[in-house]
């Protein structure tokens, strides 16, 4: 099928130089509105910016981990194959985890006292540039070490960690990760599997009670895993005591166990190295000793005992080990985001299609103000997570390294990771597909590895925690201060409440509470004068409306707790759009607020001037699309709201000279993005082209226009009438 | 690898009913607003929408060849396998398509003199359904009658009919359409090929005279064509006369003939039932008669001469034929949109996940607010686009049967496809795609038809015209009546201009024209009070932004003409974004004026209500994308903007009851979907784990929860407190 279509007249530009200086007037007229911090600095389009120093910046803490990791990803061993048959794609993966374990993947996990380095932001740093590679490695990589693994670290004690731990690692038990059923994915706690203790033999007997019971999606399960943790409703003595988590085995040999039937998924969308399959238990007994009992155990008589008295708290801390696949899920989406934009960029740069206005050449493609604009706010947003996913690696390894695991910290946490991850996946998807689409058919071709992106990164919006349900948590911590206190306030207690909870926020340190804080110091900031192109009112207007929201929602849902169950359901249900909303909101805050302290960090004036504008594209365009908020609730008049398009505009031709450069400092070369569309050939193509009708016009040969013979005699006709 | 996530708090509804019984106030004061011809009819939930007949109006002018394509589209044998190796896939499309030729498809295109029915329209309804089969079917039945047979038939002249026509329909011809090269996809008139004649041997010799050249991702190419039409530039007598259309041998006796090179494109995003490949020609010889010569003819000595003289006009004429893909490939688009609407929805309503306010009982997905505003307006969006596709297929039928074939009405139709072939096929990505995600893990697995529909429909974006480059050429026609016109004028005479085309459009006859007439009817409309449910001012809004976006821009571009070429060109790529923007809006308005026919055409009162509702819903949605504009610019209040929100999320609740009906009114079947998820088979399963809960809680083994017990201690603890 072809890709065809009559010629639009010609009119677009050439060079993106002659755009920058063409449509955005003097350049200095552009600092004047800019913060003192950053007036001083000038982009200069000739001056390239320092790339190497950046990608140092953006690789963060654990740069040496981004680069063994990158090291990996360009290694043609490990390259996702275009079109293998899905058995054999199997078992190739299998073989690569399995090199990978050669080579202590991941072993940076593990505490000092069972042979690691206690290095857990490593650890995940290196997992998310694996998706270079081959996705379906990275995941395998996943469930193997960051849920199979972690599990029994995790959720394991002593006894546990001796047996099978370093089995584990080195992949001589691959594991299954049993979890997700078929009914219940996003509900854990109402999963129908159950294990009961039976005394007598001091065995617990796991059964899949229904169809709906079966444990579905699970890597490892069609034809790889020896064992499994399982999660099953844990029952002695007639209580059901909650989801607790089993050790099972479930092939020896080679041989699927008694009691148990497998089924596999067969094709999927994508990730098609991975075997996942279902999983059914009748009547399967473990010893009693293999329930992972750090946060709940049954003694030989049946006795149930716990360290957390209240069932809920301690279901959700053994959840808490999930945290680790929405960080590092949400890290390996910026990488595949960030993939896209240089496979798309650069090809973007060397791609011409129509001729300019001299009729002679072709216009490259970004040099279109809507090339231009079709991927320079994704490039900048992609920035912006990059930036976020640093301080949430921070985070993360600040709790699970043990240098600060306390209550607050995996609360924060936990609602950070829920904030990134659908932001990272969806930016992903959106990057991917954009890129594809502005490839044109070569973007379609599955060698240029954007539809196998796509393919594989599809998933990761609703694995591991459904994007719209992590946004629901997020949302619901914004109004959970609010909420418990709301009950019984009158209307001037809010407003109290409200002045007070600012304080409160004040007085905290992570990376989520500072942000809050950040957000909340500036409430008072009211400059109508300054420009748009000024970061403090860029973070006040995305704080503002983060604040309203939750503000505005919160006061729409405070009669819920005095109303009627029913009521009070369709009350919250009738505002969830609004909740999904107000938790985006606070997204894009915590964006902006990482991408200026990413700033801070570069100390390069050159480098920091073209950072800034995209700083500035990421926040412009962030308020562009809420618009509408801004202008009803007075925040913008109208007449600034007409200008910002100006604004934007002027950026991305800002930016243009400088796109190469942008992509280039995310730290992949060729090797990892293994696409030819990118590799020059397209230049290479059009410098033959170009040089064929160059000496063809230079030759006496070439066959004149019919085009002009006909304007020729148009214009002797019109003249021989004139006489 | 699993999805799993903390369970939310519970807190939702948990039936559709009483939703809409619930928040949107009585419904009677629903109707206050509405205009007179809608004001009789009521919402009625519990009185269903008539299926039937809302299918047949749907299915329009051309039901009995949808039937017939629906039929064909149900039939197993048919039907798109899930993980096929490629070159198995390949022939099995191949003998997939000769049967479709053994059954006459397609024949419907062919006037009764060559024994066809002279009924194009019939023919692209029936075109459209296929893609319910497999999409690779319908591109390879695209390929071979849409593109290569229409080639013959209407650049061809009688005795290349009569050569070839007839071994093209029944597949003895399995044929190659190459246009598009490595270096020109959507700049056609710029193909390096040439086809040079030769006088002494009376033949045309085709050569390839660079790498970019080669002709690109042709359907046929790499496996089974035997003949090409081959578009070149032809030369003769030192005379380059454009592009025009060779029949040229490919393969005989299954070998690639001599000076002929082919490569195969391998794996592609999706399509891989389809040979796509590359052919590159040195020096391949065919006779003079071989020059497909309708629009233009050489003579024995080397004589061009055509029927058209202007070369450009010629050239334009000649893609006309393109057309057809364009048209098709926009219902086949919304043909997908349906099915993925009616999997995720009926899956929707059956899925359930987390308790409701009983605690018992867990809450159907589609009851979520969340849910439905991912889904419906998507829904209200297709229905709107499936009724300006009906005009559509009747512009086409028009011109191409020869009933209206003018100039003014061929510009329409390339117009109008153009406007709505971007629209249909962004709109079934984005369908399925967030089909796709709310079905969640289940939505990722093959055998439930999402992803491989989104794999399928990709290209569908890019190929037949590069979506982005046909809404420019919207944009440039809108501009161009008042392009032509500005020059040297001064703002008076702009003004005058703009009242003066209102005039003129009032005056024509097409869908496209009538539009635009109805736009400017409601110029004057301005009528404060009334509710935004009303259609007028619905009409008016979008029609008020359609037309004021093109006046803008032409004013911003009115210096073009007087000024240097590459500031022109500057000038007008500063623009490129507004051009675009101001096609989508009128695409917009195409499409609410379409359903608003639609409306008129459905005679059953509760039927119409209900649609009424979607057309609102559709309408709504549309000003709230681009709320910032209308209130920037002075069109909506604040007061009343700040209401939109509301209106939109009580149709939410309206159309919940009617959900199934409305996908099952596209007229698919399970035999279509072919969806596991979507069977019942869910609804089955969350029924027997209902009845194992149930039989559980009744009889006297059933554990007690933990919880129940932790809550009662505590409660005791208090109580001993207090004592």
């Amino acid at each position: 099928m072809t890709t065809t279509i009559p010629p639009v007249p010609s009119g677009e530009t050439s060079d993106g130089a002659d755009l920058a200086a063409n449509s955005a007037g003097p350049i200095a007229a552009d600092h004047v509105n800019a913060s003192p911090a950053e007036s001083h600095l000038h982009v200069d389009d000739i001056h390239h910016i320092d790339v190497p120093g950046l990608t140092q910046i953006l690789d963060g803490r654990w740069a040496h981990m981004r680069a063994w990791g990158r090291e990996i990803s360009a290694d043609p061993a490990f390259a996702r194959p275009i079109d293998m048959p899905r058995e054999e794609h199997r078992e190739l993966t299998l073989a690569r985890l399995k090199e990978l374990a050669k080579r202590n993947w991941s072993a940076q996990m593990l505490p000092g006292s069972l042979g690691g380095m206690n290095d857990p932001g490593g650890n995940l740093a290196a997992f998310e540039e694996l998706v270079a590679s081959d996705p379906s490695l990275q995941i395998k990589a996943g469930v193997q070490f960051g849920l199979f693994a972690s599990a029994i670290l995790h959720l394991g004690t002593e006894e546990h960690h001796s047996r099978w731990l370093a089995k584990t690692m080195s992949l001589e038990i691959p594991g299954i990760y049993a979890m997700t059923e078929i009914g219940h994915g996003s509900d854990v706690s109402a999963v129908g599997t159950t294990a009961v203790y039976d005394e007598e033999a001091e065995e617990f007997v796991i059964t899949t009670p229904f169809r709906a019971a079966t444990k579905e999606y699970l890597g490892n399960a069609a034809l790889h895993g020896h064992a499994a943790v399982v999660f099953a409703q844990l029952i002695t003595r007639g209580v059901n005591h909650g989801v607790h988590c089993f050790f099972v085995p479930i092939r020896e040999d080679g041989k699927v166990l008694p009691g148990i039937t497998i089924e596999d998924d067969g094709e999927k969308g994508g990730l098609n190295g991975i075997d996942n399959g279902r999983i059914a238990f009748d009547h399967v007994r473990v010893p009693r000793t293999n329930l992972l009992n750090r946060y709940g155990d049954v003694a030989a008589d049946g006795t149930y005992s716990s360290p957390i008295p209240s069932p809920g708290r301690r279901f959700f801390t053994m959840l808490t080990t999930l945290v680790q696949g929405r960080v590092s899920l949400s890290g390996a989406a910026i990488s595949a985001a960030e993939l896209a934009l240089g496979i798309a960029i650069t090809y973007g740069s060397q791609r011409r299609q129509f001729a300019d206005f001299t009729g002679v050449n072709e216009v490259v493609l970004l040099d279109y103000q809507l090339h231009q604009h079709r991927l320079f706010p994704l490039l900048a947003r992609t920035y912006a997570a990059a930036f976020a996913q640093e301080d949430l690696l921070h985070a993360y390894h600040e709790v699970f390294s043990g240098e600060g695991d306390t209550d607050e910290n995996r609360e924060d946490l936990e609602t950070m990771a829920a904030a990134l991850k659908p932001n990272s996946t969806w930016l992903a998807l959106e990057t991917i597909q954009t890129a594809r689409e502005a490839c044109g058919g070569a973007g379609y071709m599955a060698e240029n590895r954007l539809v196998g992106l796509h393919d594989d990164l599809d998933v990761y919006a609703t694995f591991e925690g459904d994007n719209h349900v992590l946004l629901q948590l997020v949302g619901k911590r914004l109004l959970g201060e609010y909420a418990k206190s709301l009950k019984g306030m009158d209307a001037g207690d809010v407003t109290k409440f409200i002045a007070s909870r600012a304080e409160a926020f004040s007085t905290r340190h992570t990376p989520w509470r500072r942000l809050l804080q950040s957000a909340a110091d500036l409430g008072s900031v009211r400059r109508t004068a300054a420009s748009l192109r000024d970061p403090e009112l860029q973070l006040e207007l995305l704080s503002t409306r983060a604040e309203s929201m939750v503000e505005e929602l919160s006061l729409n849902l405070r009669q819920a707790p005095n109303m009627p169950k029913e009521d009070a359901a369709a009350l919250v249900n009738s505002h969830q759009l609004e909740l999904i909303e107000a938790a985006k909101a606070h997204v894009d805050l915590i964006l902006l607020t990482a991408f200026n302290q990413g700033l801070e960090k570069i100390g390069d004036d050159a480098t920091k001037a073209v950072l800034v504008r995209l700083r500035d594209l990421f926040a412009l365009t962030t308020i562009e699309e809420n618009l509408s908020w801004y202008v009803i609730n007075g925040h913008l008049s109208l007449g600034r709201a007409r200008t910002l398009r100006d604004y934007i505009n002027r950026l991305l031709t800002k930016i243009r000279p400088h796109a190469l450069d942008l992509v280039a400092a995310f730290g992949y070369t060729q090797e990892h993005w293994r696409a030819p569309i990118s590799s020059g050939l397209e230049a290479e193509r059009q410098a033959q082209a170009a040089e064929y009708y160059r000496r063809h016009r230079a030759s006496n040969e070439a066959p004149i226009d019919e085009k002009i013979l006909y304007k020729r005699d148009l214009a002797e006709k019109a003249a021989s009438r004139a006489d």
